[in-house]
This record gives structure tokens, sequence and C-alpha cells, in this order.
């Protein structure tokens, strides 16, 4: 069963011959000192950088062949996400078939593995589902989806009933980001294996309570009135739309102390705003990289009460890197919560307003669910 | 709750302060009229042009801004993969979230809806649900993943078992070729919701029977010993790792009249292999575009026999664009097939080796199945 030159390239779609011809670009590269080269062809470009995620902007050097490389020093362990700029235009890596999904700032992502690998990079465990749903909600009027990790072994017509973490993404991340670049499914994977995380149900949602809120043209950030519509009809869409349909066709508990509820950046904010409103709901609360609420505690939680959250809450979980833009407003919702007698547990980590942030977020946070 | 621009600004990720500085490039933008702007910005580029699918590669032209744009004439409702070429090198548009992935060349989608909606686009019907599963194979020895659609109302403990197609991607899609591209879930969504199509499970699985098969350094397609193996173990991974966990997981048909194979390109290739090899398994036959075998029909189909094929399938479908390269290989297949008195209903369509006669293969095949 062989096959000829030509049959081959019968088989390249349209634009790929002139690639082909070009010779093939290798990037990116990840050598086993866990140094990556990273290469862009471009032979007219004046100026070429890198921007790899946590790291700032690195000036690429032009190779006589047009190719611009950057061979960065021995990384740690962990998938970076990045950009090429040419003469100050994002560019996308073509040759990388690892994308990050995003509706604003599309990138492309390389994962330097460990020795041993980390709890985000796939291993021989017993593997979860992931199960996409499709829905037209009543509440926000749009057709959109949710995805749920069901966890290894999980039967749908048999065992207990499993308790859920609702987590949440970021504003300009879709309903995939939490598994296609937060890799949740993998991590709740390799930590139900070793028996460090309970098996758990994951229901990640899209969180826009407004269609197009997250727009590269007009944010819905610059308007009062939409931001407070997206928090509002996302809560009421959760609630009354994703909860009870979870809980319908899932085996999934439907008591307070089974739920949870985390999120970063924007999806932080949900989560204060959802969890901390509605402490009939979730026993769990997990903010990471909080950012979208205004500022003024007291009319985002309106008669909050510490001693009623200490009570009600199992784990309340507060996070954000110290080179994060973010950190001087979780501090201040630190203070204020303490102000308010309230129980938080707060780490200020390493890092900026990144994906390896809320992964590592997610690892110790999911440790501590449902014990 | 308001925002403030500075705590926006806090919300973007790494490089994209510099495209919002720049202010923004809108790419894609569908006109009412069916036409279509394309935008890409590259000031010191000499020559853009747009490769758009299913059309020749189009001049792009510069404006004054350094953005280069290209307004279509009202096109015919569908979804077109596009790339930029910049002065001879394929890009994407980073403005455009909807990407097409592929191992090898990862490109764009725009939709140009219908009125009525075609039936690729998401209309306001019930919808299935799309299962990913994730399992190490023990025959060819990776973690790899299958997607399971499962039609809507379906359930996992009640109702009659349904029948099963098994579709097959294409030479360097990835397991979610048929879903993120195709369309599949959707296509048939709308097909059950107007009595068209039956309801009915629809398995995608990973097409490689070597790992790292495609591959943009090395195709496996140059080897005709690794192109054997690639063949022989995906069958073997078919036949004895996922068909039977998804029926052990589903309530999925195992009778051989409830069984339809059907691929595109590889995939079409595969769907012969195994399908008219395997007689015992499979009661539907499509192959749609099929590449990838090496002509020499008497070793691919030891021993055919029209008369026992005719017998067993209750439709053997064959298809190709009479604008694809492999027209002619589907040509002399037919004709082999004829000569051996097999019955096949051959569908010559217009188009070209593309997604769009991909899409409207499955939707007149699918209206075929277990009827």
């Amino acid at each position: 069963m062989a096959i000829t030159g030509l049959l081959l390239s019968l088989l390249i779609p349209f634009a790929a011959a002139k690639m082909a011809a070009q010779g093939p670009v290798v990037s990116p590269e990840v050598h086993a000192d866990r140094t990556v080269t990273f290469r862009y062809r471009d032979p007219g470009a004046k100026k070429v950088e890198l921007s790899l995620e946590g790291v700032d902007s690195i000036v690429m050097t032009k190779g006589a062949n047009g190719v611009w490389t950057y061979t960065s020093e021995p990384l740690a362990p962990d998938i970076y996400g990045y950009n090429f700029i040419a003469d100050g235009e994002a560019r996308l890596d073509i040759h990388n078939p690892a994308v990050k999904p995003n509706l604003i700032w599309v990138g492309n992502m390389v994962t330097v593995p460990g020795n041993p690998a980390e709890p985000w990079e796939v291993q021989h465990v017993p593997h979860g589902e992931l199960h996409r749903h499709f829905y037209k909600s009543g509440i926000i009027g749009d057709e959109r989806d949710y995805f749920v990790y069901t966890p290894p072994g999980y039967r749908p017509n048999a065992g207990p009933k499993l308790p859920v973490l609702y987590l949440l993404h970021g504003y300009s991340d879709m309903a995939n980001g939490w598994t296609a670049v937060g890799m949740a499914h993998v991590i709740l994977d390799n930590l139900i294996a070793t028996g460090k995380a309970k098996p758990m149900i994951i229901v990640m949602t899209l969180g826009y309570g407004v269609p197009g809120f997250a727009s590269p043209i007009q944010s819905g950030f610059r308007d009062p009135n939409r931001t407070s519509r997206n928090f509002d009809l996302f809560r009421k869409a959760l609630l009354e739309e994703v909860i009870p349909a979870v809980e319908h066709d899932y085996r999934a508990s439907s008591t307070r102390a089974n739920r949870a509820i985390a999120g970063l950046s924007m999806g932080g904010a949900e989560t204060l705003f959802v969890g901390l409103n509605n402490l009939d709901k979730f026993a769990y609360v997990g903010a990471f990289s909080s950012g979208g609420l205004g500022g003024d505690f007291n009319a985002d939680f309106p008669g909050f009460d510490g001693a009623k959250t200490n009570k009600a809450l199992k784990h309340f979980w507060v996070s954000c890197g110290v080179s994060d833009g973010l950190i001087t407003f979780n501090r201040n919702l630190v203070t204020w919560l303490k102000e308010k007698n309230a129980t938080v547990d707060f780490h200020e980590t390493s890092g900026r307003h990144a994906w390896m942030v809320w992964r590592r977020n997610l690892i110790e946070f999911s440790q501590l669910l449902f014990k």
C-alpha cells in the first residue's frame, strides 16, 4: 500500500504548497535540556520579538534564510503561551498546532515537560471524560455551551453522587478555556490517581451574561451597566439553568457541602459575586487573580457578614501573583474581608496574570475540596 | 459595579497591549449582502494574498494605514477556510478566534450564513452532546482520544440502543476535525430535528495507527511500510479498542446492520480498507474524496467479491469533487469496483479537496443511514 509523492501532494490543502516549497520551519523546538528554540520566517521584517508568557519581550535574531530564531535558557517545566511580534504586529506561529483558543487574544502554547511529569501533563493514569453540552439560554438569549468533566470510573447509572466544582474562566476565554489551556481535566486525572484530590465533577460554563461582552472592538467592561448585567445574568443562568441541568443529567450531589465555585480573573470576580452572595449554595469559594468588580465591596456584597460567611464556608481561598497588576485589588479585597471578620486563606504567589499561575492555583485548591 | 480603563488594562495579557495601541483590526467582516472583507495589517509587506478555500489566491490591496484588505463578491453561504500569504509566507488571521485545528496546516475559518440557515449552522433545535474520551492504546502505544456524539434526548440509562456511524477524519486532522471544522454534531442536530436523519451515535476517533504519522517534517506517507502499518494498526485499534469501548459505555447497537463507517481523504481510504475488508462489521460504507491507498486495489482488498459485497452492504457510497486532484484515483476505484460487479453509488460533485465538499457529503450520506 504505497503512495507516490504526487498523490501526497493531492492531499495537501490550499496555501500549503507554498509553505512546503520553502522547506519546513520547525517551531517551537523543545530540547532535552529544556531550552526552547522558536523560529519565525519573515525575510522582510526589520525587528521580530518573542512575547513569552511570564517573561518580557525578547528580541529574535535574523538568519541568512530569513528565519528569525531565539533559543531560550533552560526553562522551568511549564506550559508557556507566546506570540511573535513582527515590526510591532502580533503574529501566530503557524507551524505550531497548539493554539490557545480565545475570543480576543489568540496565541500559541509550548510545553516544557518536567521529569517527573508535572500535574498538567498527560500521564499513564486512568482518565476522566469531557462532555460538551449545548443549549439555548432563556436568560441570556444565546446558543451556548458548557463542559463537564467526569472523573475516571464515573458511571452515569451507578455509584454514589459526586461533589461538583463549578470552575469559571476569564475575560476573553471561551467555555473550553479551563480544558484547552488550563488542563483542568489532566490535572484532576493526575491528582485523583495519586489520591491527592477526591473524585469530583467539574463544570466549566461560558462565563458571559451578555452576548458579545468579550469583544476586541468594544470591551463590555467599558460600560458599567453592561458589566453589571454581565454579572447578574451570568449568576442567574448558572444558578437557574446550568446547575439544575447538571444535577439532572449527572450523578452530581446537590447539597451545599458538596458544591464548590472557583474562577480566574473575571471568573474570580464572578466566583466572589456568586459565592459570597449565595452562601446557601456553595461551601467552597476560590478566587484566583480576581478582577472585574468595581472595588466598592459594600455594593458588590450587600449585607456581607464575616461571621456568617465563616460559618457557611468550609474553605475561602483568595490568591494573586505578586507581579500581577491586580495584586493591589486583591490585597484591598482581603483587607476589607478581614475588617468584616471573615476568615480568608490568602495566597500571594509568584507570577503575573497568567495561566501558569492559575494551573497551580487549581492544583492546590482542588486538593482542599470535599474532605 | 463599574470598572476603570486602568483595571481593564490589567486584564489584558502579554502582547495584547501593542495590538490594542494600534487600534483594532476587524477581520473577517461578513456583510449583510454576503460579501466578506478580510484585513491584515503588515505595513512592510510587498505583496499580501488571501488564500480562500475553494478559490485561487487573491491579491489584497494595501491601505495608507498598512492594512491590506480584500472585499469579496457575495459568497455562497458556507464555511470558508483561509490564510493570508505575506511575501510568500502563510500567516494566520490573529484577529479571528475561529481557528481550524490541524497538526500541519493551521488556518482560519469564516462562516457566511445562509437565509434560511444552512445545515452546518447552529440553529434553535434540540442539541446532542459531545463526549471526549481519553485512553492509552495498547495497540498503537500512545495516549489518544476519541469523540462521541449522542443525539438530542439520548439518555445513558434508558431507551433503545442506537445505530452508530464511525466517522474518520483526514490526514493532518486531529480527532476533533469532524466537529471543530466539519460541524458533524450541528449537521446531525439539524437533520434529526427535521426528521431527515435517524437519531444516531457518531464516533470520531484519532485516525492514525502510527504515532507522529502526520508530521510537517516527514510525512508518514513517504514510507510505504509506515503507511501500511498506519492502516493496519488503525483498523486494529478501531475494531478491538474503540468499538468495544463505545458499545460498553453507550446504548450503542452492536449489530452489523446498525453500524456505518465513513471518512474523508485518508479517512476515506481507511473507510474502504476497514469497511470492504470487514463486511461482517459494517452495513454502510461512505468514502469521501479518498486518498492514501496505493492504487493496487487487488492488494488493498484481497479476495474482493462484488456479489458478496452487494449482499452485505445496504449502501456503498463513493464521492469526489471533480476539481479534486484525487478524482482520477476515485474514478479508477469505481471502475475497478464495477469490473468486480460491485454496486457503488458514485457521486462526482462540484468542488475541490475541501471541507465544504465533505460537510455536504455527510449531509447526504447520513440521511441514507439506518432506514
